[in-house]
Formats: structure tokens, sequence, C-alpha cells
């Protein structure tokens, strides 16, 4: 089958490439056989096409697809997306939380498991969460990052007010999160035309340079992967704020921990979210992920799409299996 | 009177020094005088006197004293202790919480307001607690650390694990407050001695390069003021586990933020405490902070007595006033 690969030896030279005979994936028992029908190209992609996590395999882990064999045959022909995160089912991690953190956990497209642009993938059965027929899939496959982004709301105040630090697509998507939710929120970032889709949504968009010298807010959200986010993100936060960080910054950072301390701040990583609560917010009209996408790929070009996505200033590109 | 006084024209050549005719402290309405009866060494004192904070006047902030006057007459003659942040009273903060981040507020001996290294000072009415008979001055002296380092058990999971990084002073009071909570404490430092002070408490403690390779705990407080203490406090926490920040370390710190994002850590700076719930626990027998005392000084020595401090390795050391 068609699939864009990630190969360490041949990627140095060339990039990921597609490959027209890639081995069928082999369903075992407990998974499922998933046919793609649109999938996202999301920054980590790129990161790990650069050699980030040292990843082998195929790429992609932002999909909506529909089964094809399943355990539980209740499942074969319906329309889903996927929590991206395998554990192994028995540690504590997986049984009494969301296993996201297991230790044995593979990861779709990332850690240990073929990805999503690719015709077929697998996953497992108990990590499927069915689409509606309401959401079509250029919703349904901002499901993943969707869900990342409401993941956010745990730290934030309802009600309260909040600043994303960032513009592009991942903050574009924090930003519909939490004002979906009812939080008072402001976005800042580089882009004009970025800010404008901010504002299309009833949210109060800033160039960095235009901030309001006085705004202090209890939740900012760094999204931004820029090396400076994070001490921007100290200056707008209230004492006892939170700043929540988005973005795996491979680069390490230098702060002043000392306002830290003093102001008595918080700094929480966050990564992967609850994926049937991202499908349920698209389906309630409170959030329109599609004015996102600004380019779609046929699979047998996708790695023309990873490329499109690497140009900077681009939010969400698709990957379309036809076949 | 005598006083400890920071004067940065003359510090930069003399250190901190003793004047014997400082100005008596001006009470004003909702003030109450008091005379220090013990103070204790901190090391924001030293740091204060090596120019943080830009700071000028007397020093000290930990200190048991007993009320000379107020506006309340029921004061008079009282033992004791004080919060050391003295809020506008009226902003946001002060109202609703303790008003530690008021921005109109004045720190005792940190900021804008004279300290406790004196014969007598002056401290607002209602940051006033109460000592009870049964609780010596050698432990009310201990109630500001011990009030910072209750306050880290906001984070802990009662009943659950911790590591406290730094066998210092304030390590050791936090291991005290964690431990007297019911919390399974370890501790980590650099000499054996002060290992043994942990052990003592029936506590488990480990030199550094000793720690087993293994220990993975939800909470983790760095109080050892080490720039590489915060990095070691990531390799012992579980995933979504809590690090503490208790020392302003005022040099920047570099650090791999990825590993935030990915285990979904969370880094909280901890300031001030609740000095009531301190001398409720120095009351109950659940701690005892006075094996921290290595020396003590006359008022008129005080200057000695941060000197003493500053020697590498000191636990606690006292300044009594013995007029």
């Amino acid at each position: 089958m068609r699939a864009l690969v990630l190969d360490p030896d041949r990627t140095a030279r060339h990039g990921p490439q597609v490959l027209a005979d890639h081995p069928e994936p082999r369903r075992s028992a407990g998974e499922a056989l998933v046919r793609m029908r649109v999938a996202g190209v999301c920054d980590t992609d790129l990161q790990l096409a650069r050699g980030y996590m040292s990843y082998a395999g195929v790429l992609g882990h932002e999909f909506v697809g529909e089964v094809l064999e399943a355990d539980d045959s209740a499942w074969v022909g319906c329309r889903v997306v996927a929590d991206i995160n395998a554990g192994c089912g028995k540690c504590r991690d997986c049984t009494e939380r969301d296993g996201h953190h297991c230790q044995e956990r593979s990861v779709l497209g990332i850690l240990k498991r073929d990805g999503a642009f690719a015709e077929r993938l697998v996953v497992p059965q108990r990590n499927l969460v069915r689409v509606p027929d309401g959401v079509p899939d250029d919703a349904a496959v901002f499901a993943e990052p969707l869900a990342a982004a409401l993941h956010v709301l745990d730290e934030a105040i309802a009600g309260r007010s909040a600043v994303v630090i960032g513009d592009g697509k991942l903050g574009q998507l924090i930003l519909r999160a939490l004002h979906g939710s009812g939080v008072r929120v402001t976005l800042v970032g580089h882009h004009q035309d970025k800010l404008d889709l901010a504002r299309a949504i009833g949210a109060e968009a800033f160039l960095e340079a235009e901030l309001p010298k006085d705004l202090r807010v209890p939740l900012v959200v760094e999204a931004s992967g820029s090396k400076t986010g994070l001490e921007r993100a100290f200056s707008l936060l209230e004492p006892r704020g939170t700043v929540v960080l988005k973005t795996t910054v491979a680069d390490r950072i230098e702060l002043d921990f000392a306002t830290v301390v003093i102001n008595e701040l918080r700094i929480v990583g966050s990564r992967c979210g609850d994926m049937q609560r991202a499908i349920e917010m698209l389906d309630s009209d409170r959030l329109d992920p599609t004015p996102l996408i600004q380019a779609r790929y046929d699979l047998l070009n996708a790695d023309e799409a990873l490329r499109r996505a690497g140009r900077p200033g681009t939010l969400k590109v698709l990957v379309d299996n036809p076949s």
C-alpha cells in the first residue's frame, strides 16, 4: 500500500518518502484495522522528519478513518478517530488513568507504531472514538489536536480570562477551544491575517508589540514554540497564575526562576487530551476548525504536503486517501 | 536603638552593620510596636546583604517578640509572630486572599519595611499571630520559615510520597513539615551529618550519588538553591508530577522543557505560607525545629551572626535581644 515513510538512512538525503509498496499493517487481537480517509499534518511530523525522537516508520497521527476489521464487529464500517497513545493496558497509568504516560506505550506515527499517512493503519480498538454523522471528515480530522487544545481547559478557571501566545495552527485551535468554552481569550501573534482569523470568532487579537501594557491574566498558554514565548508568558501572568506549555521546543530554554518563586507561578506541561471531549465539541457547533485548512494533497503526494506544511506561516495541511 | 542595618553605600565596604543609634520605629494606626525577643537568620538575609532586591534598612524577618503597643490593647504583652507581608488591605489580593501578592505590599526586612534584627519593630496588627505558652521562643522563631515549608503541603497528596532536594535549613524544615503531615518523604543532600538529622525523625535520607536509581515520586521539593536541583527534580518525578520551587536562585537556569511537556510535569513557585498553621504545628508536638539551631548571638553581634550563617553548611543561627 501507499504510505509516507520515514527511514532515517534515506531521510537524511531525501526527506520522508511516499512508498507505493509499503507492507500492509497486520492487525493483532484487540486492534482495529482502519482505512484512512483524511489525515492532518502536525508540526511534530516536521520535527520527526528532522530526526526528533529518532522515529522510523509511517508518519502521521491526526486522522479520521473507517473501520475495516475489529474484534467487535459492531465497529466495522464506523467512521472513527482514535487516541494516539497505545498503552500496555495493565499498568497503573493504563488502568487508573488514560495510559498517556504508560512506560510501555507506543504512539501512532511518533513512537514504535506506524502512523496515519497510509492507506490503512491499525490502532487499539479501545482507542477508537465514533464520529457522529453531523461532523464532516474535515472537522473530525482536527479531533486529535483539538483534544490536546481542550486539555488546557483543565487549567482554566471557567469564566475567567486567558492569553494564547502563538497564532499558528495549535494556537488557533487552543484559542477556539477556550473561546468555545466560555473563557475570555486574547491571541498574541506575529501575522495580521492570522489575528484576523481569531477576530472572526469574536476573540481579541494583538501583534506582540501592540499588546496592552497592563494586560495580566490568570492563564497563559504558550503555543508559539519560540524560545522567548515562555518569558513573554511570565510577563502576562497575574501572581499565582499558570502558564501551560503546549509545544515541545527541542532546544533548552534559559529562564529567571526567581520570578516563578516570588510570584508563585505555575508552569504546566500539557500534551494529549480526551478524544471523546474533542468529538463532542466538534459536534456541538461551538467550534469550527475548518477555516484553519489551507491546503490538501493526495496521499500520493504526502511528501509534498509535509513540505507545504513546513513553509513558515502555514496553518493546517490535509492529506486525502482517495483509494 | 540597636539594629543591624543594610546601607547600600556602606555595605559594599563593610557588610551590614550594627548601629547603636538607629532611630526608633514609629507606629502608625493599625500597626503594633513589638519588642524582638529572638530572630532567625535566613539565606534571604545573606542575599539581601549581597545586593539582592537593592534593599536598604533593618534586616531580618524571622522573629518572635512581645507586643508593646497596639490599637487593640488586648495584644499588649502578648508573645507573637507575624506574617511578613504587609499589603494595602484594599486590593482584591488583600481582601480575597492573603495579600502576599499585593502590588503595594511592603515585606518585613525585605522590601520597604524595617526588619527584626533590632530591639523594636512595627508590623501591621492584623499580621500578628499569638504564640501559645507551650511553644518556646526557640521554636516560635521558626514560624515564618515553617509556614513557607508547610505551604508545600498544598501541592502534596496526603499519604503519598515526596522527595526534598537540599539538606540545608530550608530543606530540613520542609522535610519536617511533610513528615509531620503524614507524607512519606526522602531527603537528598550532600552532608552525612545533615542526612542523619533527617534519619533521626524517621525519614529516609540519601547522598545524591547514592539515591536509588528507580525512585520516582509525585512530588519533589527543590530547596537546594543549586542550578542543577531543578533538573535533578525532573529526573525523580513520575509523569504528571509536581516540583515545588522554594528557593529564589537569583541566577538564570537553562532547562529542557520538552521533558516538561512530554511527561506533563508541573513546576510551582512557592514563597510564604500561613503563620497560624505553622504555630499550630509547633504547638502540636508533630514537629520540633530546635535541633536545627547551630549558633546564637547577641543583637550587639548580629553582623557576626550573619557571617556565621554564611559559612557553608550552617543550619539555623539565632539572634537574641537581651535588652
